[in-house]
């Protein structure tokens, strides 16, 4: 009767919360993660009709998690998302792909024991896909707020009948970053890349002269793949977080600007994907 | 020096904020709108060198959306849609492919006249991709959360080492829908078509007895494909919910399915793609 | 050493999550609440020296809610709010005062059985405090937000060396409502009236021509009193949720109040309290 | 007719969004700002008439802050809360109290010159009120949070029926402390206070033995009154942000406090407020 057709589907468990203390005497270390994780394979009967016989519970993909904190530890978000992605499809038959996804809350130590503050904003994340074949590990970060008061232009743009925009040659440019970018390899120094990675986007964006904020993406993505050899693609969404000089020319004042209203809607978004030339796509990496 | 590679990218505007009143003497119409565009074409120059030649900015493409709610009125957002995202293609020689999204606050009358009270939640939504050889509509809603307290079961799952979740037969299902649709065409009955596909989601919900969200998910689905021959494909994201029955054995009451704590943290999610058979993918409309 | 004085304190939990269904054979009935309680008295040796002889944990406290759901169902959320304050107090010796608050999530019906629907936004609360001497019931509504998009003028104000903004006898006027309101007695037929007073807020706002969101506060307050006998004491808190027509003329087009943008920030905040003549203040109700 | 009585109100302008950029040269100073302002007086008459013959518009209060800027500079936000709500007072004949609440954006800096990054979570503030008589000054800070991997127990507390938890003699603590407190006078060194009292705040909780989190929250508060003389009442409110340890039985595995789920609901909360000795109350500073 009906001619529908199951095209695509998947499942898991997402925003799982761990934390987890490793102890080195009277020295603590702390680990805080939320983990996502969505499971694709041999599955259509659950769907079809409701015949569970292949599903493992998103409650024991949780479970997982948990246990395997105790059991190997979290060191690095990239390794221990590696464990799991490769668990899930080892370990399950009906499962053909896993991805595992991780995001990272930054907490520093205020003494040399086991008292620490949490840093908000950035994130540090990763998300892997495995499949029999194939193991992606894409790296990131999100939540960088960064902004320069000056040394951005804003000219030469096309002038149609719904352009009022002044040109500037002086404004204050303000993203908050989210990148992405596909390792080449499935191990490796996560932590010294992760640093080196997170400093080229950072002077990509503070030292770039910009026309706009396009041009501005694209020197921190350049930046990236000139700085990591182990990153073979990045991809950078930057809000363009406007800032407006307030005319305060009713109150007999000016203002060169000094002075600014910080906006959140609308705002801009210039989105773009950076490789290394020669490099294969890889569309499920990003799935 | 440099082997980057542009390999993809876009931008625009997002959130911008519409409310239009139309008046018919005494009664006015309200229209709440959140709009989102983006571009792409030949716009490289702008990434490598800061050339804005071709850059139509993002403020240009806010106050398009104004003016055309003046010229045209909003009266259906699938048309509004389709109106912003072929003006910019048309109008923009290096635009060569755009998309609008659209997301409608819904207010309801409190008096014939003028006043009108906001339910929040529930959004109408819309995202249309358009090119030199396409056009390709994507209606949807998001935040239809829908209860079952009762008539779900989940059994008969994997008992793998980390499953400690009991099998049971009566649970409440609980889930906050994401729904996307493919319209075959660029024109007709989208006013009624929505009512008929939302009809279809929240009576597939309520009316399918579940042996896990998958089934539903699948049956709701078909329920869309079945009711509205308009639409060739649908896909969507159910979070699950979690609604657990607390143990009340401590304080000698029995619980048979009375008291539950409601959580968010962690939760499932289910998603799925349904096609009609012999209906080519369409990638781009989900861009 | 220290000359601290602990000059005031409370302790509790919030956020308590519980759903409760009632059946009546196929027919179910959901309520759906958030509770906050807080408890104050004897209790400063906890503060002074971590001696918690007489610390009820807040613990204790959210499995109290539980139990009581399942033991004396959940009807009105006033009578439960009463039901857990007086508990609190009189199992407790160390228990001075206590305070609940509930907020309620309404789910709609879709079928005659178990299926609902959620409305966000608004929410039906209350907070009641109890002590030895006395009990207190505050009703309450949040998140009803309103829109006239005529019948609103702002005139004849103050013009000092900052204002700018243009006198209008034409706007629009959009609030999101926080009422709360004190109740004469702790009991009675509370459905009746918070249905009655949402009533009255809600034409007080529509029926009201408007010569500033001040005056409309006043005007809502006075039609609670003028309504519900019941209620001594009426608290309102209403951002002026501003719309600001957008400049066509640039494009050649005018806007005769058709076009707004609608903005978060900044907004105005109107908060009055009204009293009935005669009425003593009720200082701990609102604590 | 109607026996109503305005008891109180205030009015005023929220969320004013401040961005001020100084220059020493090439090097820039950068100060983000969210203000609110609230007035009250002798302004009935808007209330009960819509008359607006004394109303100062939200739309000129804001004006005010950003002409402000302009004009006198943003240096330290305590100085600058005073000259607007000292304005207020002085300039508006209607107007007899004035409070106006600003809330400090972290920026550091990633370059000598003109590059910042920004650090969310932690926000300083601060609430001036003022009128014909007298000026409070209250600083603060909100979202600092904290963790103790270990140092805390919790233990000898009321067993009652309802009472399930386990004492402990090892847990994590872990808070987002807001704390306002008020200075003794309306000058001096705002900036060192600040981070001497910032100081107190974190050693207080990091060094406390914990034997429940009202504890900690005294020592915390005692610690800011013994280490900053300027100030002579402090009011902290501490969530405590439970982390469970994940039972790991079922898998064969211990859990010697190394996995932990964190939890946002339910939440403790608790709240408390020391003043020095001798210092008279001073109830309008918290309005």
């Amino acid at each position: 009767m009906s001619d529908s057709l199951l095209q695509s589907h998947r499942y898991g468990k997402r925003a799982i919360r761990l934390v987890h203390v490793a102890r080195d005497g009277e020295r603590h270390f702390l680990t805080d993660l939320d983990v996502d994780i969505a499971l694709t394979g041999d599955l259509e009967s659950t769907y079809l009709t409701g015949d569970n016989t292949g599903v493992l519970t998103t409650d024991a993909q949780k479970n997982t998690v948990y246990a395997f904190a105790k059991q190997y530890g979290v060191e690095r978000i990239e390794d221990f998302a590696l464990l799991l992605a490769r668990h899930f499809v080892r370990s399950q038959p009906t499962v053909s792909r896993s991805r595992v996804g991780i995001s990272q809350h930054r907490w520093d130590r205020i003494t040399p024991q086991h008292s620490f503050v949490r840093q908000d904003g950035e994130r540090r994340t990763v998300a892997v896909t495995h499949d029999a074949d194939e193991t992606w590990v894409v790296g990131g970060l999100s939540g960088l707020t960064l902004l320069n008061s000056t040394g951005s232009e804003f000219r030469g743009f096309v002038k149609d009948e719904y352009t009022t925009l002044p040109e500037t040659t002086d404004r204050i440019m303000a993203t908050s970053v989210s990148a992405n970018w596909r390792y080449r390899e499935t191990a490796g120094d996560f932590d010294t890349w992760h640093a080196d990675i997170r400093r080229a986007l950072v002077t990509g964006f503070a030292e770039t002269y910009s026309r706009s904020l396009q041009q501005t993406l694209y020197a921190m993505g350049e930046k990236v793949l000139n700085t990591c050899p182990a990153v073979v693609e990045v991809r950078l969404s930057l809000p363009n977080q406007h800032h407006i000089p307030v005319d305060l020319s009713h109150f007999g004042l000016d203002n060169p600007n000094e002075v600014f209203v910080a906006t959140d809607q609308p705002h801009g978004l210039i989105e773009g994907a950076l490789m290394r030339e020669g490099v294969p796509a890889a569309d499920p990496a990003w799935w």
